[in-house]
């Protein structure tokens, strides 16, 4: 109910500022008896971690995973799952000169409109660090639905403009930026390069890949499955806009055209993306999320301070050039957890 | 919780099959003391009646609404409000030779994959005619939010790969599409009526404007704004994308580009969309949603039945060409509700 | 959320004001290709109807329940399940001298103080009236646990301050008050008499007792079956104090007195009323509910008006002089709905 | 909706094993703006604690609370609130002879069959060190309603069968078992003392007292106050009963004797426990909950292990002969995080 939390039955509740102690999540609703050491929740935070190069953000901490109850020798309890990442390398002096300003294209000003006051330091509630807490809890979800034969995997569509023309799945491993059109990614590299040397910053396309998926998913009306992932993905902090299947592309299709004719083998396409009506139709889901460019830009910017005075400020910091790739195990994670949450709402009804 | 209600405290849960007896909502949590008739409802579901042109369904049931409970001499109780609209003028028979065979597009298989069995009677849950409680709802939540100088409104941006050009409010309500753009309203019609002769369908693109909303709305991490409108317009049957503010564009702009500047006076642009980390700016919102074509089209289709046996249908039965304009009040008040449940959970913690 | 809900899974929403045209409820979530008709619930409803005895209440409406949705060709469907009963014998006028008094006893006073207004006539959504949906959808929810085997019955313990000795439970459809013990239904029913022909009313206690339950449903800390029990039927109007198990008296008992001793041939007693750690053990449940007098009485009685003037005010209307027999279908009802609820729950998770 | 979160509006989730790392919770909707210090939470933490007399647990761990999120700067930021305190002093090896033993009266048993496993070691996520957490969220809701002028007392009306006559409330702080009856407090100590010599346990009576509650507080039908009340202190692990303001003796009055009258200067009585029809009146709030004995007892009992063999046990460890007083703060913390979820509620629809 309360902004933070998600999920019916396996229901998650994240907490932390980026400069605050810690960050964690509360999974509460996850089956009894399954295997879980902090092992397979590290290894999907790290992923999440800064990949060294130079367009990515040198805050280089280690995200250490505890996981603080609901597991005991190795198996989970069906108890709550409290999982904490301390923050250790918060360099909140960075952030005095910005405590009565405003940075365009943050919450700064939206926080401080809503509560009356904020966390300056780091972007407190409203940084992307949050999303350590969603990776953890979505590592857990992976497992839950993995069970069931369920895959979930996100790749790199388009950055900066420059769009993967091709669909190698296999590829994704074998470049940093998990794009998986091999031919293209020199060209993303170089319009990376060129825009750090400028002081700016890309967007990109995000998309998401479920394999394995059952038939029956979803719920009817309001909590569709294609209506809980655009809110999933949605919520995160850069993304702008999300498609399920062909997506815009089916406003320019006639009926005809659109419909996924069915045969007795199954489907002859899937324009649909794997969703029918809000409930999985047991093909493959594809979903496709915009992701603006990162607003910490080291160009010059106007903005006003907390007393409406008009200011110009320049912003140091340590700041990623784009969201991709960081953003992509984000985005499993919450495919994640929609998927595993509406797995167990699934069991209870089915005969 | 459960599938078929929306919000924390503005709380709407709707009901109904499209051939039962009546579809209805019931609303939990409507402010005390303010004025609501019968009047105020049937506004909006008159102006998601068929058109009675051409391409629009001959289903014309009048859809009086009723008002059952929640409300006194004319004023709202505190209680909920239970609203119902009796279903006169389902012809179930249309519907006997599709009882044992999935519809493409439709959701036949994944209800029948679900739960075992389904309504075959004019799709039942699934049918468009679900949204009659919404846009019910919807008007209850928009006198709610209208008290606080909230206004939505949505239009047509694109119809059948024809999109307006211009943004000329003040002609909505001059053209049966509520169309922004005079100029290419009957280039508009004219693909409406070939698709018609075709007995084929077509999609659109649907826009919808916030004024009026003030700055705090939304909440950090999963229920921002944003992500909640994203969730209320997907879950309309054939919306297939959504995008907030400048949408899929923001992923081709550079940081500089796409940050909304502040000054004294205000943000000097809104590729933002009146939204930033989930929370209102006081700006206008700008939401975009992409229709797909109306699954039920007179062509031959390829399909299977119950048994998973090969069949080719055709679909008579009375069927809208494209679901603008009729999805239009849908829209609106899904965003409608959203706001109406934000702006009371606003109030709840502000000073 | 929403005051007027219960239930996660299946989750439950009543409306409807004593006066008003209608009251009903809508069931989100009962499980897909159950038998459900209209008698099923009609059965329930027959009982919460007055008895026809002198100290019950003359409104004697049919209460006949309509099923809107949900259900086809008699089976449910697994979406949303709305129920109607009509108010058909309201007499508004009986209450048009009370529009400004608060009765003692009832929720006048306090929807007043928290809505700003209230539905004087018949108690609005205070009213007992209310109850006739709870019972409907318990009916509902009664079917699905009697498919697990679960059976929940409800008898008079105590009326008047008169106690049922004995608990023969054959002994349940013998008599109108529906005691165990033969013996003092005389003298209860003497009580009854003396009662009303004072003008005044009497107060009892409700056992209710579920066999047939399976051990492991509820949750851990919050959402205990003992605590949920509680809070099903504390939230009746009348209910002033539950007891789960030996109750009360277990705060009397030392240690080595109140812990059941368990043996391979299972538990030797049950002080703990078939529930430990909120969980349940698989024994019978006991709970036991004391519910106050009906606080319309013809005494003669002071109070103030809505502008805190002195009044004296005597009832007259149409009003029961206890709560008992009538409220043992409530009970049932409740508890009913908070097994179904975590029954569901259970599934999900169980492997 | 899962099991361990309770409240809409200011929500808390709690979490935690008895022999695990730390016990916790996440408060999600605490004002925003309000002075939090770690010593606010540590007061009442540490009435919690063990007295250090001879019939309370010699478990002395120091329970030092850290907030690790939704604080900044000593004020609340309206973010979640993360609390966790760390287990320090947990004995696993006193349970390794139970690891596979059902001790009677506790959650073993059922937590195994409803999980298929268990955290044996001291009682896991069903040992009354879960109560820490509620605690500390508690302590929160009191600074909540504080500043509304609500203050919550619980006090000890019986122990062991030794019943508080007298309601002297400013003699609580003057003894160890907070009893308002100074006659009767050796008697007490004396059979907690024989308890104890005879390795037994024993039960008593809690009675909760709240002043300063504004009228309009409670939601119709379900989520009434004095239902959310009852199962928030029925989900205290050893609570057996819950009464509303006379309680139990309601059921033996009559209405003329039940009702309270009204007069313009206020009530004449109080026998409601100030909540009518589930809101709040503006009086004093009574409710008084039944507590079991400890169900660790060091004297012989039969039970079964995992594999359904007979067993005798004799529990060692570090327990309390009873939970009077430690018990006191808990069910204090219960109301008053129901009272500040309803106060939020309230502010939302309040004009």
């Amino acid at each position: 109910m309360a902004g933070n939390s998600m999920g019916v039955l396996f229901r998650v509740t994240t907490w932390g500022e980026s400069h605050g102690p810690a960050v964690g999540a509360v999974i509460d609703g996850c089956p009894p008896g399954m295997d879980l050491r902090e092992e397979d929740i590290q290894k999907d935070l790290d992923r999440r971690r800064p990949s060294g190069l130079p367009w990515s953000t040198p805050r280089g901490e280690p995200d250490r995973v505890e996981i603080l109850s609901g597991v005991t020798e190795g198996r989970t309890l069906g108890t709550p799952i409290a999982i904490m990442v301390r923050n250790t390398q918060a360099r909140s002096s960075d952030y005095e000169s910005l405590r009565d300003i405003f940075r365009p294209g943050h919450g700064d000003y939206t926080y401080h409109g809503k509560y009356g006051l904020r966390d300056h330091k780091g972007g407190g509630r409203a940084s992307a660090r949050e999303t350590v807490a969603r990776v953890a809890a979505g590592a857990v979800a992976r497992k839950v639905i993995a069970r069931h034969g369920i895959r979930v995997t996100a790749f790199t569509r388009e950055l900066g403009g420059i769009r993967a023309q091709k669909t190698c799945l296999e590829y994704l491993e074998e470049n940093v930026l998990r794009c998986p059109d091999p031919e293209v990614v020199p060209c993303m590299l170089q319009v990376l390069d060129q825009a750090m040397k400028d002081g700016d910053t890309l967007g990109g396309v995000v998309e998401v890949l479920v394999t394995g998926c059952p038939p029956g998913l979803g719920e009817p009306v309001f909590q569709k499955m294609d209506a809980d992932l655009a809110w999933a993905l949605m919520s995160i902090g850069s993304v702008k806009a999300v498609e399920i299947g062909k997506g815009l592309e089916c406003a320019r299709m006639r009926g005809s055209q659109c419909n996924d004719p069915m045969t007795p083998e199954g489907f002859l396409s899937n324009n649909a993306g794997g969703i029918l009506a809000g409930i999985t139709t047991g093909q493959e889901i594809w979903i496709r999320v915009a992701c603006k460019p990162v607003p910490s830009i080291r160009k010059k910017q106007w903005s006003v301070d907390n007393n409406g005075n008009p200011v110009t400020l320049q912003i140091s910091g340590r700041h990623d050039v784009c969201v991709i790739p960081r953003i992509l195990p984000v985005c499993e994670a919450m495919v994640c957890l929609v998927l595993a949450d509406h797995l167990l709402r699934q069991r209870a009804i089915s005969p």
